[in-house]
């Protein structure tokens, strides 16, 4: 049978890679097969061109998104396709989504043209599920202090323009719904988890999953 | 005055770079300003993406289509642009009529998907003038072969292959007739440097060229 394609979206600082290992490690303790996986990632050509995309980082926006879009091309043919093909879980870092929201909500690239560039790269091909995190911006940006990523410069955002990038992942989860949920991604890592873990069940209960009559609940 | 932006297309071996040379040197004696340039090629971070559609040749189509298509247009805004806003004549080996020919024509990715990934790079941007070389598909071959690059398993190509892509090449002088000439690539150089040069004379003849009421031809 095949796999399921789960991805986790928001901006920087809601816990989405935190959330991802809890929902890998749950689902792997279930006995799923299980692949965890980021963006811009995968194989050697994925990671030298998200290496292009640190090193030239005043590049202009649309050769930018363009070589977000080969990466993610690349990363979807040689990693998650194949993996999917043999029955996995892939559980994913950010997808699509977020260039949706950061080249087009935050820098201005017409939403139109990232989709067309979507269904060229990735034709129908749709998550399963998509998990927005949702956090105040005051929250996201104390994370990210917090961490010491402040001086980053992709990190250093005011708060507005954290709002910004919320209001479009929000956008997101209400446009998509039929793939994407808005998890309120304030409080404990333990809280959150059991509201992705509902989320995951009723989403998948009427697949055959191995955890079938297990208790999903953390 | 805005400069003049001229392309140069034809499979490989039809003469691109020895005619795009000619030219320039012509231009450069009536005192244009000129500047030659090819694709892919343009800054460091053209080169870095050129290396890896080089290192990584079996990379999946669509993601060598997306990065031809970020470095062609890091190529124009950097280079190409600002040239023409300065006045120049600007002499470009390759741009994206190559990409309708290589990667449509001959790697059957949809024309309309290649169109419309040149409209979000370019825009409505066209060459003034696209000088379309056209020779038989048995003089390009011989041509590679004479210059040593048929081990290079781009230019390995057999007969068959040199017969589409020159049959592309003649559908876009047709299609995009407003800008495209096709041009008799056979016999010396001289001889194809001087039909060049009188297309070029012709089409720009209206212009307050330096060069004007200087004999053009060669």
């Amino acid at each position: 049978m095949r796999g399921k394609f789960i991805t986790l979206e928001g901006g920087d600082g809601v816990g989405k890679s935190t959330q991802a290992s809890l929902l890998e490690q749950r689902l792997r303790d279930l006995g799923e097969k299980i692949y965890l996986t980021r963006e811009p990632g995968g194989n050697e050509l994925c990671e030298q061109i998200r290496d292009l995309l640190k090193i030239f980082r005043k590049m202009d926006r649309i050769c930018s998104l363009l070589l977000l879009f080969a990466a993610r091309r690349e990363h979807f043919i040689q990693t998650i396709s194949p993996l999917l093909e043999r029955g996995y879980f892939v559980i994913c870092d950010r997808f699509y989504d977020s260039s949706l929201v950061y080249q087009g909500v935050l820098e201005g690239i017409p939403i139109e043209s990232i989709l067309k560039l979507k269904r060229l790269t990735l034709e129908d091909f749709e998550p399963d599920l998509t998990l927005v995190l949702d956090v105040k911006a005051e929250s996201s940006a104390y994370r990210l202090k917090s961490r010491h990523l402040i001086q980053d410069e992709y990190d250093a955002m005011d708060i507005e323009k954290h709002d910004r990038i919320r209001e479009g992942f929000r956008k997101i989860a209400e446009t998509f719904s039929f793939r994407a949920t808005l998890i309120d991604a304030e409080g404990t890592q333990e809280a959150v988890h059991s509201r992705i873990l509902a989320v995951v069940e009723k989403k998948f209960a009427h697949l055959d999953l191995k955890c079938k009559g297990i208790q999903f609940k953390a």
